[in-house]
């Protein structure tokens, strides 16, 4: 299988299990429990607490571990509302993932207003924009660091200066960002992570609040978390996490790599007819690689390269199946047709150029099958 | 290790980790990827939800994965209030587990009204008590199925045939029974169930939704677990989950073997002067004995078991640590000393005859050395 969709999930690494197994086996304690097998568990948890803080640049106390990125985005936009305590302005953009969307439009229901920021035809939120919409009642701003779908990178570190100066705390959805650009917390007050998107396992996140952000909790119970997330920990995948933020360094030299055979795939297919290059030319994931192809419907396409043996996808795997066509395409510009022709190649951890040869060869046997189908389909 | 802390956590079967073990490698795919691995890990999951649903006699459908009990109460309890857009009333218990409690406690900070019903002596609740306090706002009834703490099974049966009557939702804690006693979801309209409890992993749980009951979700984002609870799906935490519930029926063969191991430790400790029985004789989880000591803290006591490579917890792990005596304690009437000086004992699959006995020495050596620390003290 030649997979090309490391933005929906990345595989871990074999030393990440190994780290995990353990805790699945014999130290299998709760770490609130006082008694030895619980301090196993709990000085593990706080290991990796540490492991997580360092590669982000925060505080370990600073960190709060969650059930994924959607919990973890969902923490900071509802406990920050629920700080509030009344309806306030919250600020985001039009391309957010659906688990800060909903969130935020879940705030609207109950009476916020908000401000849906539009992007360029890259993807990008102006810092401007960003500023000339805050308010005095704004009490958050959202915005993802990296786009899922597309890949642009946001101006983070500008609109964090802008955010700060005038004192409202700047969400960050970091998911798609952490493991492939440098992300660093203490430019932000919340930011969201996500343990299986950089070679962790599924079921685990974290969110960076910054010392002295107040939010309350969405999963209340038990005092886990300083407070902040009740429940008993989920301790072997927190130490897979942990253990996954260890080697991201490593990801992020693979980078340059990831760039340099996303461009060779672009290059091979940029010639098929009608084909339109969805993500920027800078300012992108180095391993994202949005196209839309004429002619053929992200769908088939989808299912005629899984035949092939390569795995894509369309758009958001949290959106797959959806009968709405992307609206980060279409907030970027595309129309409906095009929007609902364009495919996901993602790479990651292992991505190799026979692989990206293999993507080419797959997508021009299912466009040439597409085309001698409507052909026949002309004559007849 | 003589482990006596199995309502706290319980160890996997090796078997379930196994089960886990290749969604942890090679089948890593998203269950949202419409690609082969994306429909390997659905399928996975899928097959866990019947797994789950069949051991608690309910559709597949009606059940959603969470990231554990605490989320499952939460989610039941805030997603009904949701759902209700406006405050109402609700019933519960003052010896539900914190993960209820505090969820209640939040709704009624938000203007419902909260019945919390009292317990007699064994930490029962009178069916009548619970038809007594329903009104015609009232939303939601919230009753564990068998405390944390002392043991106590609650009269679900009789409870659910009354709000069945009146039309309103009963939402039913069996975190702790689950795998203890028969739980049948068919008795109630929501249900609460949690992985690292019956074998499971930690970090898993369910929420059984009753056809025709609707919740609004905590987590909002993504269309899994049919836009009930979104995030990417802790594959193979579902999964070993699932194959915990699989195992269900045999460790329900050992209820009878640790109400023998119960009563073995409860008649080799109740000649200890001044020990007092706090779990109910009847009516009871069978692996699970509640004990007041004289003259010992249980902070001391389980200081020096652990010492004595002996695990056992004083009341609930959730609350550890936690300055305040056992609510559950102080419910049932004992006063603040007996309440701090309440050990738990939970029995266990593997739980040997040969650890009950090591228990019981292990707690005479405690006591007599605090006796004699006593006696020293007294002469000096």
């Amino acid at each position: 299988m030649t997979y090309l969709d490391h933005n929906a999930t990345t595989p871990m690494d074999e030393t990440v299990v190994d780290a995990m197994l353990p805790y699945l086996r014999q130290d299998f304690g709760n770490p609130s429990s006082v008694h030895r097998l619980g301090s196993k568990a709990r000085c593990a948890v706080e290991e990796a607490r540490a492991q997580v803080a360092a590669q982000i640049g925060v505080q370990p106390a600073e960190i709060i571990f969650t059930s994924g990125g959607t919990e973890s985005n969902n923490l900071a936009i509802q406990g920050i509302a629920r700080a509030a305590g009344r309806a306030g302005h919250v600020v985001t953009t039009a391309i957010e993932h659906s688990s800060v969307l909903a969130p935020v439009a879940l705030l609207e229901a109950l009476g916020w207003s908000v401000t849906w920021l539009g992007v360029d035809s890259d993807g990008r939120v102006r810092p401007e924009a960003v500023a000339e919409a805050l308010r005095p009642e704004t009490r958050l701003v959202s915005i993802g660091w990296a786009n899922n779908e597309i890949g642009t990178i946001q101006p983070v570190a500008a609109i964090g200066a802008i955010c700060r100066e005038r004192g409202i705390p700047l969400h960050v959805d970091a998911v798609q960002a952490f493991g492939k650009i440098a992300v660093n917390g203490s430019d932000v007050d919340l930011l969201s992570v996500s343990g299986h998107k950089i070679g962790g396992p599924k079921g685990v996140g974290a969110l960076h609040v910054r010392h002295g952000i107040v939010i309350r909790p969405l999963l209340c119970g038990g005092s886990q978390e300083r407070e902040r997330r009740a429940g008993t920990e989920n301790v072997a995948g927190i130490v897979g996490f942990g253990a996954a933020c260890s080697r991201v360094p490593q990801r992020l030299e693979m980078a340059a790599g990831w760039e340099l055979q996303r461009e060779r795939l672009w290059s091979s297919l940029a010639n098929l007819s009608g084909v339109r290059r969805n993500s920027p030319r800078s300012g992108c994931l180095a391993n994202t690689l949005n196209i839309s192809f004429a002619d053929v419907s992200a769908d088939a396409l989808v299912a005629g390269l899984d035949l092939r043996q390569v795995a894509v996808s369309s758009g958001s795997a949290c959106a797959a199946g959806a009968s709405e066509p992307s609206h980060v395409l279409r907030s970027v510009g595309l129309d409906e047709r095009a929007a609902r022709q364009a495919i996901r190649f993602s790479l990651g951890v292992g991505t190799t150029d026979e692989e990206i040869d293999s993507a080419r060869q797959a997508v021009f046997e299912v466009c040439s099958a597409h085309a001698q189908v409507r052909k026949e389909a002309a004559r007849a």
